[in-house]
């Protein structure tokens, strides 16, 4: 099958290899002509602009966006829409907001241009492990390009199938989902990420209360230095925390247990924040996919000006001056 | 009346100095013997260490301690008990575990001497405003020593009184409660600071959002800046939130709304962290209050530990790379 | 001065009472006739429907709108920019969302109607103790109207003066504030009702630990049977978390200490979701006060579909099985 | 090896059938005599009580408990120490509080008694899969059992190896990992559980979203009716949260996606909370892990005391008056 890729960074060029390696077509563009060219030499087609990508495609067109959320994807989508015919089909494989997906679907929809919203999962693992896919959008479009997806997804792989699946939707099984209309890819794929910030955090203050268990506030009897790096490699074999993410600790922290190497400002994408959106919208608690979210917040300053109000407060009724400077962390 | 007070700092200087005025007799004593003098001026009689201190006090003797919690608490108490006769009682006014009351109190019948836990709200405003006093211990004794607890409380004053308490203890609205046994004196004052906790960081987070209104993470239209002074002061005056606190808050915003002399590391006392330790004994979610708690930990350290392992596995999973530095807050 | 209102709720009879006080005109509507008939007979002018109501007032005319948020607000908006000429004011006091009164006011603009956003604390109250106002639109509509505002506001009262005040203000003293531009006046508003949620649930989350400070989760030498009318009324008096929230929960405790005619169902209103919005927006840490809003979540439901997910996993890691139901709260 | 086990629950009893797979002995008791007969069926020595346990056994002895932490366990160890002779070892595989465990070993040392705190992870899969061991104690205690504790280990299994850890003790691969001196196995299993209790209510959360994403709270166009079981299988392939909690999850959905057979109600065990008192302790902020744990408190109560104060608070500012009952999760 024929795809054309826009947007080739880490993601969309090894989408783009991926797909090459189960036999598909790509043509591809990035306003960096350089991915492009990499590309070109294993196989795909390299377009100048997006008329040239569009130009390369046989009708009905399906185009992958794989490019930064928001004002840019926007963009393409407003430009691709002029170069498409009825028929075609664009899909959003990046980050997008879910409302976004469901006002851009029906804009497109009066063009009879199909639109696909694919949340896509697996960082830079996911040319050798595969891509999980949450896709949102009609369900003839889903079923035509179900050749791409199914080279995309990881497959069944070692891992033990799921008892009492027996007469449900074998494409699940492979790492693809069609999730439900447009809007249910991202908001499937923004859940995931949800729940990604809220299991690192619980991963992360655990690791936190163990590298402080020879702290100065503890009674010297209770005090005990504790090895972070080997506690982490033993929980992966028979524990109930075994998850890739605890793997991925287990790695950082035996390179480094001190990951001296790592400042502690954390980003925040914006699937943390739209989760709690939703969460707020829909009356539903979540407090430690919130608190997951803030955490990063505060990382990123040096001092909130909460803290500063509460040092007021307590100067103004208890005369407490706080010091200038705490010990460091 | 006659009272011993140990512990001549700000609170322990100014109790002796309220009970005075009331025509109360005060011996005292500090090992720093700068505010005995100071108070001998004003009327006391300063003793040299405790044995002056008991013998200067006729039976029953009452000794009130207002020191350090813990060891320099626990030390006064051991030497106190050596030098008292059976009848007399101490009184802990300062911020004791409320369990440790309990333990004492056994201990100190034992000897036959009696002993209060008084949790004493009021800070650098006390002399003036008067006390809040929350007594745990025998009621015997606690009407007692009424007398020295109606001079230490602040009095009906201009606040109105609570409709439907007809028929109820006339002392509470003097503001000094006889809570239960020993031990509720202190559990009581213990939930007081919790939820002070918990009040001043609602203040807090509210002021830090409107401080951000003009962020550049919103969009150019829906920015604005707010006078954070002027707001806190308008709240004062029919608003829901009017409060003692937010009275701290507006003195501290009209000096300088920027608040640029505090470095927002914040101290954090015992009673917060007992507060969530009994909330997890009882098995009672106290979000609010816990989330108050955990900010100030955070404030007092540049980065913690569990942010670095965030940082690390973002880079495992996603290889981000996560800036060495965040802009200033 | 004259003031049209529209909507004759709690609020918004109040309004018109409190301005008649003051010897101000109101003009008043609400699609039920009844309370314009109560507000006649107390010297109001009841109109009819809206274009009666636009009649009745001289240019440059200013009508009041005190509705539910919404769908109600924005009709009557509409209705009402049909029927005011240039140079008249609509004045929104209901809880409306910001970004919502920036739309409308540049919407307005355009046919050169002012538009003001008021938030307006106070509820039940307010008649007599006055309403804290909080402004956002035009700096010279907001001085024409200054006589409505000052007659609104809760004046000085008996309130000490913040020191540090001078040369700041003077109206700000007497209860209202010029925010700032529109959508400025609900911002604050929202802000207020954002701390009043979480320090309600500071309040609230101490006294469910003193009332459980019986639990038998503890051991029973650590078991004591707090009152917790007499605690919230002893606080009312030197205590360090005075406010008028305390006052209120002292005056349900005095009712009734076990509160058994509340069912525990707490309603939320939009300010605490679009706080915890602005937040996230902001980039801003708010733990307390999205906890706040969670218990209200929460309070609503039986159980969450979150609580079955834990109950599943328990059983399958565990072989848990949970009981039925639980022991009463 | 011979290993004594007392206490043959179904972990007790599953950790001797898995020793006696590799040709350990063992003598077992239990107060109840059927499980110990059943193992006696397998090859186990069923010993009628400690005393018969302990003489059923060659020094130096190895007595490993498997009971309630607490009053029964402690119970156990004091009848043992009297049975034993100096050099032998008694191992606490239950889930005792870190703390205990030091206090214990140190009144064991006394009498020549070693003392080794094993947490132990694998729950009712533990048989096959192994138990994940974490180790407090003695170095040649430790040594000396290595045979058991391999035994019992998961071993490599096919989970890859983590890069980077050449040079490192072999042990930890094999899932077992002597962490400290005595009380850090315990320590170490506690913030393993913490992180549990986490990773669980992230998963939680993230799923109740998606099962209201049909909400009435949400305008009409954006509500979807999402299949959560669906989700959580596809999630199992090539996402980043992949891990063993989400595994069953997606076995408890393929079974009924609506979990109707939970009631909700989730218990905790004291882990949990021994985790968040080590992070209060230690002033490590734990948001996550501490709301992980108050939701388990809250989903045992029909309403919370807190939620009553809330509903008197807002009918004492606002009049408004909260339902009766709300509607159905």
């Amino acid at each position: 099958m024929q795809l054309g890729m826009v947007g080739l960074g880490r993601m969309g060029a090894n989408i783009v290899r991926r797909l090459m390696r189960s036999g598909h077509q790509c043509v591809v563009f990035d306003r960096n002509p350089e991915p492009g060219k990499a590309l070109a030499a294993e196989g795909a087609i390299a377009a100048a602009d997006l008329a040239g990508l569009v130009a390369g495609l046989q009708a009905p067109r399906h185009v992958w966006l794989m490019l930064p959320a928001g004002a840019i994807t926007e963009a393409a989508i407003q430009e691709l829409a002029g170069l498409l015919a009825p028929g075609d089909v664009i899909i959003d494989g990046g980050n997008a907001f879910w409302k976004d997906d469901i006002r851009r679907a029906g804009e497109l929809r009066d063009k009879d241009i199909a639109y696909l919203d694919v949340g896509t999962s697996g960082g830079v693992w996911g040319l050798e492990r595969g891509y999980c896919l949450m896709i949102g959008g009609p369900k003839d479009v889903v079923e035509r390009m179900d050749p791409i997806f199914a080279a995309l997804a990881p497959g069944l792989g070692d891992i033990p199938r799921t008892p009492g699946r027996e007469g449900r939707d074998d494409r699940v099984e492979q790492g693809y989902l069609h999730a439900g209309p447009n809007g249910a890819g991202h908001f499937v794929k923004m859940i995931h990420n949800g729940i990604e910030y809220g299991m690192m955090q619980a991963i992360a203050e655990g690791f936190d209360i163990l590298r402080h268990a020879d702290s100065d506030q503890l009674p010297p009897e209770h005090r005990m230095t504790l090895d972070v790096a080997e506690i982490a490699e033993v929980w992966r074999r028979g524990s109930v925390i075994t998850s890739w993410l605890l793997d991925l600790t287990a790695t950082a922290l035996a390179a480094d247990e001190t990951l001296s190497g790592y400042s502690g400002y954390v980003e925040d994408s914006g699937e943390g924040r739209w989760t709690v959106q939703a969460a707020v919208e829909e009356a539903v608690p979540a407090e430690v996919l919130t608190a997951a979210l803030y955490t990063r917040f505060r990382s990123r300053q040096d001092h909130t000006f909460a803290e500063k109000v509460l040092s007021a407060m307590r100067k103004g009724f208890g005369g407490h001056v706080e010091p200038k400077k705490g010990p460091a962390a």
